[in-house]
């Protein structure tokens, strides 16, 4: 079989997918695109690393899945339409079973969310995975980051640490974790209909505490944080709470969305919370201030053992 | 001094630039983008990796300007303005001062084509750039590779095979050369005046023949390339022509535009070469067929020692 580059790149062209306003596709020097009248684009770019955003060991699909859904949470956390996509990978070798399994998981997430893969490369090089990826939003709906106030509820989706807690019993978590390691669910559609409820919105993917950290510190705003309540899986449940709470509070790797909403939309983001069967939790208060507190289940001030992943 | 990831963004963030059209740039989960009306997106991603795409050994800066200029140039090959990038950079450990030279030399390009950085991340590992390019184009005014048709004039803008015989010539190769090798001119405003004017274009990347192959397989035409007409720079025409001409056809990272027009644009194009002081060369025609072939000053067939580089 011959692996040169442009067989690389007819094979990934071949498996792309299709949207009506994508004029050109992979194939020409750049992809052609007609963007929607009135909308706004949100553009994010994510890389994942072998052995720093996964274990070297993870399955080829699951790599492509989490490459994407990283960038989608990041769509997500601006209330975004995702739309389109670049990939640009580096890889130490020909392998087409792998590319295959990698495109099986990165193509099977990207349809379910719409958005199709036009332009990109193949380099030599160490695993890594470079995606750009854009979005549509009507203006003055996009979620951001500076728009908290003092007296906002703080909420989060999903359940936290699951993935810390996956990592830290590596090579064999609990299949429940491990999942969520591995498959991050991006929250899209909730994102697209916090618009006109959030005041402000970040994905968690360094660690609640450190995220709940910069939303702050744009919005001039403190918070306080209430360790009993961050939502736990039925997995993560069996651990006790000094050890699963640093997962929980600092682990990362959540891709979950904590926001900021006025008390009055309680019972909005309730109903909200059942129509989609994703979790909302409400977990504190933003504050006048500029620190994020975490507090015990006494009102005491907790402190994880680390606060948030850096990758330097 | 701290060289943690927020600082390091911190610190591009502060350099990346401005447009009225970026309403939120780096900071925020994404970028938030306001289109013009009635323009199509033009999307291209290119990433450098070091000891493949450029010598170990080059400076920060044109590593900056290179990795900018390979998008730059696809941008220009569609006959796009560019509007807007991001960056996702891979580095084996914090070099503040390489970091810098390498911002001065993107931002040097960036600026000169007011281009914004929007996005991006960083990520421990060894030296890659990923960058994602975004350009705008009027509908129906892109340069797309399928639009040759026989009785055009084949053309290439500026001189080819300098970055090849510089290679060769490493790790002393004269300035001039080198020049072309770490900081290849995107030919940006040549591709946005080509619209109605050349039927198909593309920029000389992986080597003429190579790229021009390219075209003709999206075009399904053949082309004919006179070995004794490829534009030469003063640096390299002190070079005889066996190993010259290998270089001009096949040698890769010229970063000139290749384009079809019709005999009738002759004259436009004289012009548009003198107005943008760009040299203009027809080097050959497009003929019914599917092969490229180059003829050597004798009128038979040449065959260059490799058909353009791949990276598999």
């Amino acid at each position: 079989m011959n692996t040169g580059e442009f067989d690389l790149i007819a094979h990934i062209r071949a498996r792309a997918g299709l949207r009506d306003d994508v004029i050109l596709g992979i194939g020409d020097d750049a992809a052609l695109l007609q963007p929607p009248p009135g909308r706004q684009l949100v553009v994010t770019a994510d890389t994942l690393s072998a052995g720093v955003h996964f274990p070297e060991s993870t399955a080829a699909s699951d790599i492509g899945w989490k490459s994407l859904a990283v960038n989608l949470s990041d769509l997500a956390a601006m209330g975004a339409e995702p739309a389109w996509c670049t990939l640009s990978l580096s890889l130490p070798g020909s392998d087409p079973a792998w590319l295959d399994g990698f495109l099986d998981g990165f193509l099977a997430l990207a349809q379910a969310h719409g958005i199709v893969l036009v332009g990109g490369d193949t380099t030599r090089g160490p695993l890594a995975i470079a995606v750009t990826a854009i979005g549509l939003v009507a203006p003055g709906r996009a979620l951001r980051r500076d728009g908290a106030r003092a007296g906002d509820d703080v909420w989060v989706s999903g359940t936290l640490g699951d993935a810390a807690a996956a990592l830290h019993a590596w090579p064999a978590p609990p299949a429940a974790l491990r999942a969520r390691l591995d498959r991050p669910t991006p929250r899209v559609e909730l994102g697209r209909r916090l618009a006109g409820i959030a005041h402000a919105a970040l994905d968690v993917s360094d660690g609640l505490l450190a995220d709940l950290g910069h939303l702050c510190r744009a919005s001039s705003v403190g918070a306080e944080i209430e360790l009993a309540r961050l939502p736990v899986s039925d997995a993560l449940a069996v651990h006790s709470l000094p050890a699963r709470g640093a997962w929980q509070a600092s682990g990362g790797d959540d891709y979950e969305l904590c926001f900021t909403a006025s008390p009055d939309h309680r019972e909005a983001l309730a109903m909200l919370a059942a129509e989609l069967g994703v979790p909302l939790t409400r977990i504190g208060r933003i504050i006048d201030g500029d620190a994020v507190r975490a507090l015990d289940e006494t009102g005491r001030a907790w402190h994880p053992e680390r606060a948030g992943y850096t990758h330097f």
